[in-house]
């Protein structure tokens, strides 16, 4: 089972260690997104020497490809690939439900048809919780429906009691199966406070491991979504994880810690590595532009990373234009390595009471 | 300049050192392919790692893009894709002259239009030999004609005088030029062994830092291919580096090493691996197959390369796939090792007089 450890808190945020028999994670805690069981683009020891204690899984993927049963077979998610630290993979719940067209709800649970092969499936809480246990996850999450946004109020009261409802059956099929994991509950509500506050403390009645804010990230105006977190975070468990699903842009983070959050993920730092949009200590670059050309300086004096310490901006744009591998690689290992190092930072400064300090130097920063 | 020592024989096979101001090359030497400055999908540090003493470049691509003087003003090809030992480059010969239809032939060199942007081109000796100074190769490539498959008798005779004539300009301006690189001539003729033997003759009389032959691999019968190399190999020059250009199948390797070559150079390691064509020591593999899929193993138990380390052949064929970049890197790493400790065991065979034992087993295995 997990516990958090909190070393040091700035105002309402938290430092410390979230412990897992799989080993420590650092919280504030950034959380690369190995979809398929992989951090697209590195290897596991990249993604550790970047900095991250923790990875996710994508249940809904690997559910479809190559099966849980494969991966259970090939030695569980850790082993499959080759990830030593602990894993925490997602209910599936959010996938499912982006497959507009694709798929039906029913009070018992979703069916659906592979993005893949078109081929029908049925994901349930009961489904979707032993899914995880086969995988072998170290944190799953319950089967949520992610509430769209925009949604009426009564649509959102609607969901919210799909979601507590599916929840439950969540936590008694875990209890039943005597799963060594932990399990998280994921608040959502719409955009509508008193619905947000009455599925937290629904979700806290049922008892969990830990807490998530799903349904945010979804398309709403940032100010909701920086309102929810703030009056949210406050709102979880003390002595318990406080995870805000899929929020990645860096200022959002900060947001978030500042509203007690410990847990994060996005493919945000990934992805855009891909796309040729890197991070550095004075802004987001595009690393095609034609003044690059001839550039021997790299991405970011500042950084530590593989790819700074050995490469020059002239040769990222010349790898990112050729569509070579390596540009994924290079790109991917500055990215991650510039947000994990980004939450460390975070980290110390709450530890030294100055994280307002901290967020007010790196909230001006065009990202 | 560089030096060879042959610290051993066994029958026409030679094994030593290739000495280069940039770093010994162990001989017979594989030279992994790094077209645009990357060997696609590693970093110089895994080719290096794999066993790769020495890579290769592509002065037709490099010249495109970024343009020679970019790699230049990067701080030379070295500084520019982080490799530290040596580098050859082709002469961009054989690149223009796969441009069917997009190129003209005069004896002052080619025209040509870019297969990026369709832009118009011209390749001379002067100017390709110029092109790989300002790259910074240390072993260069003298511009030739690189005769197709079928070509007349009258074809080729034409063809080499040119490829001759060539050669004494491109070694003219590289004496010009002062350069620090050492020029090998490319020995040309198509399939006819008087013509073939006559263009080793004029190289020799011309003088070069080492020889090569070119205009094999281009749809030739393998059996004209093997009788073209037994009759050079033994013909070239005792004391300087013999290169069998394009060569990269194993056994036309073996078969190459048996004739007294030195030096080798194909993408079939690097291309195969990112088409999931993966070379063991029991045969070939094709790692998308389905009787994979749960398989826990190694693709190779006996292989030391970081794949087999850590990768069970069901998450290869996941990652395949999925088309994920680790699967290419991956792939990419175990067949790079895989060739350059077959070098490695070649080289010692050599060494201990049996090489003949170490062929007549590897010939038996199904690649």
């Amino acid at each position: 089972m997990i516990s958090i450890d909190i070393t040091a808190r700035d105002g309402r945020s938290r430092t410390g260690i979230l412990r897992t028999p799989r080993g420590d994670v650092r919280i504030p805690a950034f959380m690369p997104v190995g979809t398929r069981g992989t951090v697209k683009a590195l290897t596991p020891e990249e993604v550790a020497g970047a900095g991250a204690d923790i990875v996710l899984g994508n249940t809904y993927h690997l559910y479809l490809r190559p099966g849980h049963m494969t991966v259970h077979d090939l030695g569980g998610i850790h082993r499959f690939m080759n990830w030593k630290g602990p894993v925490l993979t997602d209910s599936g719940g959010f996938q499912v439900f982006s497959l507009a067209g694709l798929r039906k709800i029913t009070p018992e649970g979703v069916e659906f048809r592979s993005h893949i092969d078109g081929s029908t499936h049925f994901l349930s809480p009961e489904n979707a919780t032993r899914i995880q246990h086969v995988l072998g996850a170290d944190i799953i999450m319950a089967f949520d429906e992610c509430t769209p946004y925009p949604a009426t109020r009564e649509y959102a009261a609607n969901s919210l009691r799909l979601t507590t409802d599916w929840a439950r059956r969540c936590r008694d099929i875990h209890k039943a199966e005597e799963a060594e994991s932990s399990l998280f509950g994921i608040v959502q509500g719409g955009m509508y406070q008193d619905l947000r506050l009455q599925s937290l403390e629904e979700l806290i009645s049922i008892g969990f491991d830990g807490y998530a804010v799903g349904g945010l990230s979804v398309g709403e105006p940032k100010e909701h979504m920086r309102e929810i977190m703030d009056y949210l975070g406050p709102a979880m468990p003390e002595e318990k994880p406080r995870y805000l699903m899929g929020i990645g842009d860096l200022k959002d983070i900060m947001a978030g810690v500042e509203a007690g959050f410990d847990m994060f993920d996005c493919v945000m730092p990934t992805r855009n590595a891909r796309n040729g949009t890197l991070f550095t200590s004075t802004g987001r670059i595009s690393i095609k532009r034609n003044e690059y050309k001839n550039d021997p300086s790299p991405l970011d004096a500042d950084c530590d990373c593989y790819t700074c310490r050995n490469y020059s901006k002239g040769y990222l744009r010349h790898l990112f234009l050729c569509r070579e591998i390596l540009s994924m690689r290079l790109n991917t290992m500055h990215n991650l390595r510039f947000y994990l190092r980004f939450m460390q930072r975070m980290r110390e400064a709450i530890g030294q009471g100055a994280f307002a300090e901290f967020r007010a130097r790196w909230d001006k920063i065009d990202w």
